[in-house]
């Protein structure tokens, strides 16, 4: 299935910023707002593009070339009237497109799943995806709304006083798209809100509610800014410890910024977090009161940036199960490292043997840690989701930052090792007591 | 879909060593030789049966009951002319079974995957599965023997001479297969090999190659002896390592067979693993030679029983994740129990305390050792398996027993870290490597 994308129109109210660019090449956050679109559908699965060019179309199949770069195959389809409404546009397309296909905006950012969960729709109908509660941050007075009766279409446009949802600007049509378009067009209406009155007149197309996914239509500064934020916002994972959550992301979250201006590649990043885990061991292993309080900061530092790689890989569209294994073999090192400079350290500093042990268990304890959590994910195929003593790295290099800071390693190291595996007997028992009864009979076959 | 299983007849070769049970109920490894059918075919995500009963049929319906103890759904069928052959025990469950139902005999063991292979299958004809390789186990003169081209039969029986393939017992069969018998009963052959002569006469049965997965029909003493090695051997697994693969497997599946006969959970296999762990660590820390080797072997041991509880589970169909991720916690336990032993004795004897520096390594290599293998698995979904420098437990305790041996536990602990983390750097550069390149465009959706 193709998508379409409709890129012809001049976006005036946020020229301003756009560096006299057309607003489908307006950077958010390393990548530009059509290839957010592009990306986004591909990761839901949708490889062949027809993108609809109007205003500075040039400089749009300059920048995105036949979709090479990104490993998808993209067409281009010409508007000279891209000064009329965008049902124009789509109509432009009909020769493109296949029987199927989504349509999508090049100005709108979204939530991949979005798209996923579209195209696993019955394709019978024409589905227009809407917003059933639109979060504060959408502009109402902009918006095009929809007055809904479950999922029939009862009245759409920007001006209607009765409505129940909005249009998130992301459809699956046919080709009864083109023919309503044609028919609008004739009492010459050129929108494409015209036609989907049309189809719905005919009981030709449905809603599909969204629910809480997040989407974006990007016309004004105030839009960007929120748009920005709300990428970020969506980086935090299900699986992120409280420490992660709470505090973590909000300083890896302004560092990705700062990675992406730069364009530094995840793995590079996961190596950064590493050296720095380096040179927290070498700072505790020198074992004086200022030395140990850096080696405590650079941990949890190392722990930060760690978030970093994922941050920037998924924002990017590179997320990678290689990266991700890279990333976390490297982290298992960083581990090693950053407990041994504390054993090591507090050792040299005073002679007590008593560290070794602790320091033994303290990495048996962390290690196995992290090997339970993946362990699951691996015999599972889920995550190991667990909000009741959510101990992972995030919370682990805290503790020895804080520790860091009282001048306590040896407690530390004791604490690190007793809570860790209490953790990980909690999970063995969790995961055993769970699956007593693995369900009844199976589903028929 | 239901299976239909024929167990009526007398098994008069066999009743010698079944201690006048009937042959479906004896006892193989386990389980009797019914449940092995049933059981495959569960596993193979069939839950509803029908078993044609006959000669002592009250004893099996006594021995199964309604399926509940198994997890599923048993129906039976009396065939007082059982002294007949086989294809009159069919018809009788004309009216049981569905429209298409496998067909299974309760004498033959064989490799679920056959079954879950053939379940894939169109069901527009009749499928019978045949060995186109027939191991040298299989009892040619007894064996019904095919004569195909291509997918057609052109002639089956027992007495053919021209063959090219071996009926393997196992049917995916709809209705008219109760025409064909009802035709040749007419005719006065009752055979089912008749009635699918006449299927493949009017092209409407196939056969299907079950490849190189085994299946044995147990007719026979010397059958049953080897029906016995075919299940143990085929419990070595494709990410076996090298130790494991040569000596703990022929050590463990042995041991299993007595596990088997004092029926010890896989659960508790597992706890004696790690209790064995247990005292290898203890010997370690005594730290005398006479300990050391003793230390050593119980690791060895720890190991060897490491695989039973896998095996035990495999052979009694109760294999569950939740048994496997409590088996891998408890066998890092183990990992850090007896490298704990090693260094903590080496270091009390000596007082050379290098071994605390060289134990943190090696601990921190053993557990990302286990740690890379199964995060591959988490992100991957498919184990890691590398023939190159296969470094597992297997591998790790075999070692540490020689070490012991050699009495040169520090060096075994320099090894053990230097080799494990050389196979954690070489496992994380070859997934980079071999996913630089993930492919070019998905395929079309």
């Amino acid at each position: 299935m193709k998508a379409l994308i409709i890129a012809a129109g001049n976006g005036e109210r946020i020229n301003h910023i756009t560096d006299g660019k057309p607003k489908p090449l307006l950077d958010v956050l390393g990548l530009t707002l059509i290839e957010r679109a592009i990306l986004s559908a591909k990761k839901a699965g949708i490889n062949e593009f027809v993108i609809v060019l109007g205003y500075k179309g040039r400089a749009i199949k300059k920048y995105l070339g036949s979709g090479e770069k990104h490993n998808v195959k993209i067409e281009y389809v010409y508007n000279r009237e891209w000064k009329k409404e965008n049902g124009v546009s789509v109509l432009k397309a009909e020769k493109a497109v296949g029987e199927t296909f989504v349509l999508l905006m090049s100005d709108h950012i979204f939530d991949y799943r979005i798209l996923q969960n579209l195209i696993k729709k019955s394709r019978s109908k024409c589905i227009l995806c809407v917003d059933r509660s639109p979060d504060a941050y959408i502009d109402m007075e902009d918006a095009t709304k929809v007055r809904t009766d479950g999922k029939k279409i009862i009245d759409i446009g920007k001006d209607i006083k009765k409505y129940d949802a909005v249009d998130c600007g992301i459809f699956l049509l046919n080709k009864e798209i083109f023919k309503a378009i044609k028919e609008s067009v004739k009492r010459g209406e050129t929108s494409l809100s015209a036609a989907v009155k049309i189809l719905a007149k005919n009981n030709k197309i449905e809603v599909f509610d969204i629910k809480n996914l997040f989407w974006l239509d990007v016309d004004t500064k105030k839009d960007y800014v929120q748009a920005k934020k709300l990428l970020l916002k969506n980086l935090i994972k299900q699986t992120d410890g409280p420490v992660s959550r709470h505090i973590n992301r909000k300083v890896s979250t302004a560092l990705t910024k700062l990675f992406l201006k730069t364009n530094t590649s995840p793995d590079t990043i996961s190596l950064i977090s590493l050296f720095l885990s380096v040179i927290s061991c070498h700072f505790f292993v020198l074992g004086n009161y200022f030395s140990v309080i850096l080696g405590g900061i650079m941990a949890q530092l190392s722990s930060i940036i760690d978030g970093c790689d994922g941050e920037v890989a998924r924002l990017k569209f590179k997320e990678t199960k290689s990266g991700a294994f890279f990333d976390a073999v490297l982290d298992r090192y960083a581990d090693t490292l950053i407990i041994f400079g504390m054993v090591y350290g507090f050792w040299t500093l005073t002679g007590n043997l008593l560290v070794w042990i602790a320091g033994f268990f303290a990495l048996s304890g962390t290690l196995i840690n992290s090997y339970t959590s993946d362990k699951y994910k691996a015999e599972f195929c889920k995550p190991f989701v667990s909000r009741k003593m959510p101990v992972g790295r995030d919370a682990r290099c805290f503790i020895i930052m804080i520790g860091a800071f009282l001048n306590q390693v040896f407690y530390t190291i004791v604490l690190l090792s007793i809570f860790t595996h209490i953790e990980n007997l909690r999970r063995a028992g969790f995961v055993k007591l769970k699956n007593l009864n693995p369900g009844g009979i199976k589903k028929k076959i």
